[in-house]
């Protein structure tokens, strides 16, 4: 690619040739999967802390609209709704990921779609294309500064997921190539959030900014707002000002273009369990057994291998608070043969000491795969396998076995029912579940809706605010 | 200084000593000059493009509220008026710089300041404090990150002055030093702005943004929300991600703390004329000219010295559009002759070709200052000065000389008549000639103003949107 030529302008023009009607099935099937998740963990994340001080911060200061403030019955204008519901998203640490873009793709692209869509009264088939071209734009920019972008401190979701969220708005306004370009170059001015804020609720308002600022720098391009379209590569444009020309790889923006989407891709995972990502292999090996009829009160013992990078922070068989149960893979396996699940609520309250699943925890043994030949490369930093090795009362030996993976996704997707556990385990914390039924059915055949907000009509939070 | 010790908490501690009662009358009056100066550059860029345009692309999505829209009469949100008011404060090239921040000061608190004092009812003293308090904020940061910060391609304006606006919000909301420094973190999280799209529309968006979030960091604040407080200094954070740790230095954050107000310093200065700073000196050397008698018809010949960096982008003796004209050092010397003053007129319609100005052109001659004993030092690079030095048609010489100087302030600060020259060409665009002479008198006195929405009540203009 010449170094003369506008990157945003480049990606403009080939993202111009994804279509609904040339996107794959099974990318379809992932943005699908996408919306459902991200409303979901955005039903649930509207209780959080970080969203709730976020509306109280906004109080007067939020513009009448279309658009549904999510775990509410109120409609508010867009780019409060995609602030809002974008760091609700991201408040629960419960979204999915893609290892091209370093980040979480979805929280950046759905509030977003939801927002407009609802405003513009667009359809199910436009948010799923919206939704594969935002993906495709945030990875694309994603692989040209990864990994060093992460590494030097930014937030890849807010930094990076802005190029996909000004992508996604663009495509919901039929932006043509020049606008979406401007819209792109508007958002390299608009991107932030340094990571020195994670473990503070400024980590899922980076999420909410960028879903406004992607919103935003759209609705200027399609104004006629100007933007220089050498934003992103110029000497003083985003590569230079984020990561120094040095460090990214121009050429890696258009890498492999038209073989896979970047939503078809293996690494691409959602998040199935309320509970650190280390530890869901060891979960699914447990259920694996589950579903072949093991019983809690038939184990003798219990042996958990993972890999090595997995255990420092989640070996504790002794959890002392509902948190530290959610980075202990004794209790997440233990619990995974209590209840055949592994749910919201198995990390409130008293839940990590119930005696029965203290009780498997005694029994449980916990060790690391021997190194592998790949040990400390990229490939073994990316294991997230786990086998699980039971010994029954009367004899029997049970193993359970989930290969790499890092949440569900690619060629092992989340069936519809598993989507429904978790979409119906956020969601009736704050809707009838006659509703969220009705409301995840809708979801399900949302390439027939006709105008979203019919969609968000059926996910109105009674007259909470 | 430790550095162990968080820099947003020891700013917000250092800036808690700096209150009204014991800010030098010197500040004060600089505090005062640049909320004017603000204000009328901001009636004068709500005319401009980009803010129109801006407006636009809201549309609805604007929120009710106490806050002037500056150049309208409506009243919206204060987040939307910093919003627009700041885009608009910047979008006329005509606002006011600081050597300390590496940028224009003002613009990133004034409209902060307005917005949040009309919305609480707060006075005009707690304006003036919270604005040497800002002011302090922004400089300070920059005196950390400068020069590094501009070279590397971010916009200080915008990228350091969200600090300002924090701290300026953070001071009108009175939060303790916990909750400021708490805000001054999460401003470090909202930063943005690349200086590639610099010549568009996004540049004075910068500002605007800035203003919005370093109000909205203080707001979340205010409200309980939570970031690190090491989020400045940390491996992870504001410096290292936009500069790298290894091209600051913290210690420099509080160098001479408590000699002079940031705001007191030689370098900072107003805009006096409406066209490129290096061609104010020799306006000031003509002016100085017209003041002992000068006219135009007696004039055999002009030359002007100036500054040899001052000329690349100045020397131009034949401008053919109004905006060459704002960078044709002998078409400003020439007009500060002919009117007696520099106006926005000068640089409209056809006024860059009246003959009477083109006649003094075809006797004006430029030449660069013999180079100094300081040449390629970066006191050398602050020269402002020039000569103008006039042959009458009787024989006689004259010499006009200004010295070194960026702007109005430090020891050489506009007049409260020049300062009304200014205000009055600016607000005269969109506001009756009376109400613009009563909103001035009311600006002058602002401290002692009880209520800030009284002065805005003062700027509205008609039914203009």
């Amino acid at each position: 690619m010449s170094t003369q030529r506008s990157d945003a302008l480049t990606l403009a023009e080939k993202l111009a040739e994804i279509r609904i009607d040339n996107i794959s099935p099974r990318a379809l099937k992932v943005a699908r999967a996408g919306i459902i998740d991200t409303i979901g963990v955005t039903l649930l994340g509207s209780l959080e802390p970080p969203t709730v001080v976020l509306k109280k911060a906004l109080a007067g200061g939020i513009s009448p609209g279309e658009a549904l403030m999510f775990g509410t019955d109120r409609r508010v204008g867009m780019l409060d709704a995609a602030l809002v519901n974008g760091t609700a998203s991201h408040a629960a640490d419960y979204d999915d990921m893609a290892h091209a873009m370093g980040g979480h793709p979805s929280v950046t692209l759905v509030p977003v779609i939801m927002a407009l869509g609802e405003t513009l009264g667009s359809s199910g088939r436009q948010a799923l294309e919206a939704y594969v071209v935002g993906f495709e734009a945030e990875c694309r920019v994603g692989r040209v500064v990864n990994p060093h972008h992460y590494e030097k401190g930014w937030h890849p979701t807010s930094t990076i997921g802005v190029f996909g969220a000004a992508m996604a708005a663009a495509r919901m306004l039929q932006l043509d190539v020049q606008h979406t370009a401007t819209a792109l170059a508007i958002a390299a001015s608009l991107a932030n959030g340094v990571k020195a804020n994670f473990g503070t609720m400024t980590k899922p308002l980076h999420v909410g900014h960028c879903a406004r600022n992607g919103l935003f720098a759209a609705q200027l391009a399609n104004s006629g707002f100007t933007a220089n379209l050498d934003a992103l590569e110029s000497k003083q444009g985003f590569f230079a000002a984020f990561d120094g020309l040095e460090n990214v790889d121009r050429g890696r923006m258009l890498d492999d273009w038209g073989v896979l989407l970047e939503a078809e891709q293996e690494s691409v995972g959602l998040k199935q369990y309320p509970c650190c990502g280390s530890t869901h292999a060891a979960i699914r090996a447990m259920l694996e057994l589950v579903g072949r009829g093991l019983k809690p009160e038939n184990v003798a013992s219990i042996e958990i291998k993972a890999n090595r990078r997995r255990l420092p922070h989640t070996n504790n068989p002794d959890p002392q608070s509902p948190l530290a149960a959610k980075f202990s893979i004794q209790y997440v396996t233990a619990r995974s043969l209590v209840d055949g699940a592994v749910r919201l609520h198995h990390f409130e309250n008293d839940a990590y000491v119930e005696p029965k699943v203290r009780e498997l925890i005694a029994r449980t043994s916990l060790a690391a795969f021997p190194k592998t030949a790949n040990a400390g490369t990229h490939e073994e930093e990316n294991e997230f396998a786990a086998d699980v090795t039971v010994v029954t009362k009367d004899g029997r030996t049970m193993v359970g076995s989930v290969p790499h993976a890092l949440g569900r996704g690619g060629a092992n997707p989340m069936s519809d029912h598993e989507m429904w556990e978790k979409f119906s385990d956020c969601a009736t914390r704050l809707l009838p579940a006659a509703q969220v039924a009705d409301g995840f059915e809708a979801l399900q055949r949302i390439d027939q809706c006709a105008n979203l907000s019919e969609i968000t009509k059926m996910l109105e939070a009674g007259s909470r605010s």
